[in-house]
């Protein structure tokens, strides 16, 4: 019997949660799902802020712990489920690049993509710890071109993240759709559990579209 | 015998690699110190953007692996040396929580800070990952609040990594000098190690002021 105390995922759908439902999915596990409405702004109603007070999703509760930020949820779902082997284990030489990549994605890749959807001037880098966007693509790109994943040959859960992020940063013309991006993508998105997260959502959207 | 491969620190003085300095002296870990002159621009030049192309400290190596980005490098860095006690292990109900408030500095804390210091408009929450300066401040108080730590009773790397955070941006006026802000950071800075790594960076400061 599996006594891991049940996940309560609080997701919207077409909103960044969409990552962290796909890596629910790859990892097996079972969870609740909480939707919330964006559009009818649930995320900033006081029901949500009372567990979210930055009023995003995704947002997990386990074991009586909240847990945001993408990252982190990403980080703490992954470990949670090892026999899903998509997170390196403490000692493995590949649990520091795995932590790196996941963290660069809130820490690097989220507020560069939003000073080029703003079309901002990048601070001058003694300012801003996340650095511009140009320098941010350049590096993720130079890990790609590595792949054919984010830790080479192992596919991990930070290819769940990125591969999900890029679909749709590409799609919005936030990031160039170069090849190398759009191969890592497809890669990603070909994964039984990726689809059969997209088509959950698809399901919920076609029936809230009614 | 201690078998762990020795950790090579990339660092700069009076940059926000002084976290991660304080986290090692906490972690009684045994590094060499790689120290880069940002003045003078090292951390732009090939021999470092080899190691890491975002040009930014901390960086650290450590079994043949580069990790970068300061959440990532914590939650590395803490997990390597249990018996200091710096991170909840797994299965441990603080282990999302503590993993939430690293993220969170990385994720919202350091690009809603850049926002206040360029005198941004906030971006629509719908483009911003991070969300804006206020409401960021607004949730990151609420935790404080509850102390003293950010995990309550517990002291972790989490707290080495705000503590060290909020001293230098509430001395750069871009964070307010709350009460609760200010007893948190006198909280934190007073532990022996805390105070070890600021003295060592002191003396090479004065070093090079010669």
């Amino acid at each position: 019997m599996d006594t891991t105390p049940r996940i309560t995922f609080f997701h919207a759908l077409q909103s960044r949660s969409a990552g962290t439902r796909a890596l629910l999915e790859e990892l097996g596990a079972d969870y609740e799902l909480q939707l919330l409405d964006l559009k009818a702004g649930e995320q900033r109603r006081s029901q949500y802020l009372a567990i979210n007070p930055m009023g995003k999703v995704p947002a997990i509760r386990h074991d009586g712990a909240l847990v945001t930020e993408q990252p982190a949820v990403f980080i703490y779902l992954a470990d949670l489920y090892p026999a899903a082997k998509l997170a390196p284990l403490l000692g493995d030489p590949l649990r520091g690049p795995y932590l790196r990549w996941l963290v660069f994605y809130g820490s690097c890749f989220e507020p560069a993509v939003t000073d080029k959807s703003m079309q901002r001037e990048p601070a001058a880098p003694s300012t801003c710890g996340y650095g511009d966007y140009d320098t941010m693509l350049q590096t993720l790109v130079g890990q790609l071109e590595q792949g054919p994943y984010l830790l080479g040959d192992s596919f991990s859960a930070a290819d769940v993240l990125w591969g999900t992020a890029l679909n749709w940063t590409t799609l919005f013309k936030l990031v160039p759709e170069l090849p190398v991006i759009r191969a890592y993508i497809d890669r990603v998105l070909a994964r039984p559990a990726m689809q059969r997260a997209a088509a959950k959502d698809a399901e919920l959207l076609a029936a809230r579209a009614g």
